[in-house]
């Protein structure tokens, strides 16, 4: 199992937002949903073996953790909507501090980071770390952050992490995770 | 100059769709919609020297190209209403068989895959490719198709070019650009 947990620092914690303004309104919860999209989506088929974890830490209700599992996932297509409107209905039921199903594969709780850096051991995605290429073995949890920089009290939760990178240019979170997943699938095939 | 070319096959070729229902109404306008994204973005950044090439062939005035400009593009933010939105305001210009300028950076005309591939040369992503890993050099101008296979047409057209493939999975189209953006990247760096 592969393992890519974003932390969406403005993303909304309710399910009130627009479908029709993720970037606004949402807390740029489209950066979310691309993310979501790379990690899951092969041609005509989706990654089983993949879960996407998203923290979300905007208004009015943070942190909560929406967990997607590849191997369970229904109802989910490519575009930024669709993981979206998936979002939304997690964030729309209760929930405490245990996984709660919202619809087939996705579960929602409440909790941050600090829940989940003790549940998998992760490496961080840092334009400073080591090449990807260069590993004798992938990792299989991997921590990004959305279009925001790791607060202080992020880096801090992470500092013990190791670092890698996906080469010599800055990507989006989405983008990162797409050059990852090539980088595994040639590790395998 | 990079470029990348994308056929959406069932891409609505009229500004008349819904912003709301990209996979929908306009044709599967959100793959292309990615395209663009994966073609331009960095983090707080823009590829300049990068042109995405949308060649659209759906109903009901087929076929139309669009062309974005890194080197002058604006207006552009990486949801894939963003670039659906600039895509909208070229269709709902009037165009003949020459580039017209409809927002900054962005183009369109009358014409298609035929007359795009007098242009430039063209190699085309294909999974039976040569590992673009193990080229010696990089082509700078890329073909690829939406989530539907080349026509036969088309593929008859495209006969000559060279084959490139990213890996051992099939992927998205969005996500191939990526991939190879970041070959390119680890070229130049």
């Amino acid at each position: 199992m592969v393992r890519f947990a974003v932390v969406g620092h403005r993303a909304r914690t309710t399910g009130d937002f627009s479908l029709n303004d993720l970037p606004g309104g949402a807390g740029r919860m489209d950066v979310l949903c691309r993310c979501v999209n790379s990690a899951f989506f092969l041609s005509h088929d989706i990654r089983r073996d993949v879960e996407c974890i998203l923290v979300l830490l905007g208004e009015p209700d943070p942190p909560k953790t929406i967990l997607f599992r590849g191997d369970e996932l229904r109802y989910l297509s490519p575009d930024e909507r669709s993981a979206a409107s998936l979002i939304k209905k997690a964030l729309n039921i209760p929930c405490g501090s245990e996984y709660r199903e919202s619809t087939k594969g996705v579960y929602v709780r409440k909790g941050g980071l600090a829940e989940l850096l003790g549940e998998h051991e992760f490496v961080q995605l840092d334009e400073g770390g080591a090449d990807v290429r260069e590993l004798e073995a992938l990792p299989d949890a991997w921590l990004l952050s959305d279009h925001m920089d790791f607060t202080a009290e992020e880096a801090e939760l992470a500092a013990d992490l190791a670092r890698i990178s996906v080469g010599p240019r800055i990507l989006h979170a989405d983008h990162t995770i797409t050059v990852v997943l090539n980088e595994i699938d040639r590790s395998e095939c």
